[in-house]
């Protein structure tokens, strides 16, 4: 379980040193994302010095396993060389050109490319700069296509509770989280959402198949009370990501679809985390959940994290249908400087290249034992439940397995398991009460038995601390 | 002006295939940004091969000036061999670090360096991937930061006519282009537009400094009509940059930031495109303005393009006052995967470099030269007027300079201009009525003859075109 690189005593003072700078600096002058009002503007976090396959390494030389490959997205591995090299050869070739007048040819092959691996009539390819900017243009566009057939109150939106959709203020107000956490404004009155999909957290005494109808039938029922004639798109995750990998019953997402495509609701499936190899396919929502949605978002995957990229890609139908329309002059005002980007493009083929040419095949080989190890932590009594697809996995932790009910919020058990297991090696990411672990997808079988066995660990001390402090006793 | 680099037989039909293959490719796949309906998904524009300097090279080896820089962004020209390296280099240091749980050094040390440049009291940053999400942030951090203060009222936001402020749906709702002509939707109420401050539309017998005293009136008047307690933001960019490089009134801005202080209004100075070196600083509020904003947004020209990255620099005073509040475990909701990449800024510390380390100087040495000798165009009878600062600049067409009429619209002057440029080694940005030129910092004086003569060839081409379909005959 060694994964702690030995420094020499001259490497770990210069390493501090340095450490030290940037946290100083940090703690003056940076403001981390997602700060607290206590500490905004004041506070450091982990510096991490490099990068190398399925590893970080701290700044005093430790080095850690990159449980949550970076934040989704790290999926080739950390250090490829491939990718740092096309960025300079991108660069010195052409570092930028304006997508308003002119275009590249790495953008319009990255399009055909993607085109090629997404499900249905999904034909086109409209580039961002991440997850965020991908979910803001596909219902800019679903407004825009609204205007211009004609029918400029089809516009809401329906997502659901756990969805995780992005930070500005129009992909945020899509979010499942509740409001009054986190002291954000939103739109409310654009979007409504619906019952979170988590088996785990269904009623008690409801079958998994009949909580799945309960969905549905809500969906349908929403669309009733509302009126199809309101409501503009479905926005959905086919794996809710952040919402702790919550995998949603058997058929859900075909039968949301069906109803979506009778009453011309557009269905969005945001791909941000789960295109691009997370569930071993580029695009999840043809392979595994054999779904054709009219837009797919996705971001990370696309470029393993080494460059802002995402996109939407958008039916053919609906460009169509734009195209034909009576309104050809009618302008899709939507766009961003990095909008095409040609070497973010660069990257992502060249990512492309090495998710074809092994990473991909290599992530399906592997997936099932990922899940069969991960699933042993059930055996801990501070486990509710292990559940996850592909290479994205989430343990949850409860009070107690047969209530399931919640531990209390300041417990911060999964802050308590992250401590543990970084000093054991292996980076996790905490959601209060949940760990998800979703490594880059070149993981060897031997790597994801030193992630489990950290794992293990750092909750059975976790579990140890607990019961010491009297907060729990499992 | 021969700008046009000979090109073998051989080499031009290598090209040429090249081309056909990506021109073709983006016409079945790629969504261009700002399409109109009528040719969504179905277009190419022109393909750019290579950049290298103030120069890009299209696909049949015709060299042409970049005008525009990009989008406003190429500062430190293309090909730039310390950024590509840069890219690499960190790359294989680290390409990526989740900034939810980790920081690198990078970010740290470029937020040092940006806060040094900044003026008042502007100490810290938050980064984002490009413009759009900078000016999101502003104003999702003034949204979080009244909820905090306990004034959940105080959120309208002022901005002007002329204005551009991005392509998410908040940013986009303070453009200040008509909405009834770009078929998008917006926020309308939480935007408060006020008048464009643009001298050559001021009224017909008014001076410059009456205009500047209406305008800082308007914003009086505006504020004690709605209420300062209901007014959360100005944001307006120092000189208009989309709007037609609309330089104010003098002191205009800085009345409005008092009016700002007074009736503590945030004032957000958005810098998006006159940050890094535009008018010869680091920041314009400062320095050009003296302004103290309580925040600047920044991306473009941070990264010459080469890499998106944004962000907006802070007030040590709103921060503090969070820090202070009865609320600390408030929590700022908002970030991005890509916030505090450390390859972008790695980039951007070298970018830095090179500003500091001559770019900022030569371009304030040659920006007297570059408008002198662009407002000599002013000779031209179509040229109503020719207005500028730093290295950026607007040649506006009049059917009429007496009385400023415009062109019909569907006369296209500005793509007409820039068709003739193109064929004689120029990419203009065609404004409507206007052509915008913003060429990278490193242009020398001989460049901007080049620049200036084949600008007032292609005018001239235009007018005499013009006058043959009898349209126009000034």
């Amino acid at each position: 379980m060694a994964a702690i690189r030995k420094s020499m005593v001259a490497e770990e003072a210069g390493a501090a040193g340095e450490a030290d700078d940037a946290v100083g600096l940090a703690t003056r002058h940076l403001v981390q994302p997602w700060p607290y009002a206590g500490s905004a503007g004041a506070e450091a976090r982990t510096l991490i010095g490099e990068g190398d396959g399925i590893y970080i390494t701290d700044a005093m030389g430790k080095r850690l396993i990159d449980g949550p490959a970076g934040m989704w997205c790290t999926n080739v591995g950390h250090r490829r060389e491939e990718l740092a090299r096309v960025m300079y050869d991108q660069s010195m070739q052409l570092s930028y050109n304006t997508p308003w007048y002119t275009m590249n040819a790495p953008s319009a092959q990255l399009a055909q490319r993607i085109a090629g691996h997404a499900p249905g009539d999904l034909s086109h390819v409209f580039f961002t700069t991440g997850g965020s900017t991908a979910v803001e243009t596909a219902l800019r566009f679903m407004q825009f296509y609204n205007n211009v057939k004609g029918r400029p109150d089809k516009k809401l939106i329906l997502s659901r509770g756990g969805a995780y959709h992005g930070s500005t203020y129009l992909s945020a107000s899509l979010n499942g989280r509740p409001r009054s956490h986190d002291w954000m404004d939103g739109l409310d009155a654009i979007a409504v959402k619906l019952t979170a999909p988590d088996p785990f957290r269904r009623p008690q005494g409801m079958s998994i198949e009949a909580f799945g109808d309960f969905l549905v039938e809500e969906f349908r029922d929403t669309v009733a009370r509302i009126g199809a004639e309101r409501i503009g798109a479905f926005i959905g995750e086919p794996v809710q990501a952040s919402g702790g990998v919550i995998v949603p019953p058997d058929n859900y997402l075909k039968r949301i679809r069906e109803i979506c495509r009778v009453n011309d609701i557009l269905f969005i499936a945001d791909e941000v985390v789960t295109a691009f190899g997370r569930l071993g396919s580029i695009f999840a929502s043809g392979e595994v959940f054999g779904l054709d949605p009219d837009m797919i978002t996705f971001a990370k995957g696309v470029t393993s994290g080494y460059f802002p990229l995402g996109g939407v890609v958008i039916s053919e139908r609906l460009l169509e249908g734009l195209r034909r329309s009576n309104h050809p002059d009618a302008l899709f005002g939507h766009g961003l400087t990095y909008t095409s980007h040609p070497v973010g493009c660069a990257v992502a083929l060249k990512n492309l290249d090495l998710l074809e040419g092994g990473v991909l095949a290599h992530a399906r080989e592997v997936a099932p034992y990922f899940q069969a190890r991960l699933k042993s932590l059930e055996e801990l009594p501070l486990v509710g439940e292990v559940r996850g697809m592909g290479l994205m996995a989430c343990v949850e932790c409860v009070a107690d397995r047969e209530s399931k009910n919640p531990l209390e919020l300041d417990t911060n058990v999964g802050e308590r398991i992250d401590r543990h297991c970084q000093e054991l090696g292996l980076l996790v990411r905490p959601l209060i009460n949940m760990c998800v672990m979703s490594p880059p997808l070149v993981i060897t079988r031997g790597q994801i038995d030193t992630l489990v066995d950290i794992l293990r660990e750092g909750i059975s001390r976790t579990m140890e601390e607990l019961r010491k402090e009297g907060v729990w006793q499992g």
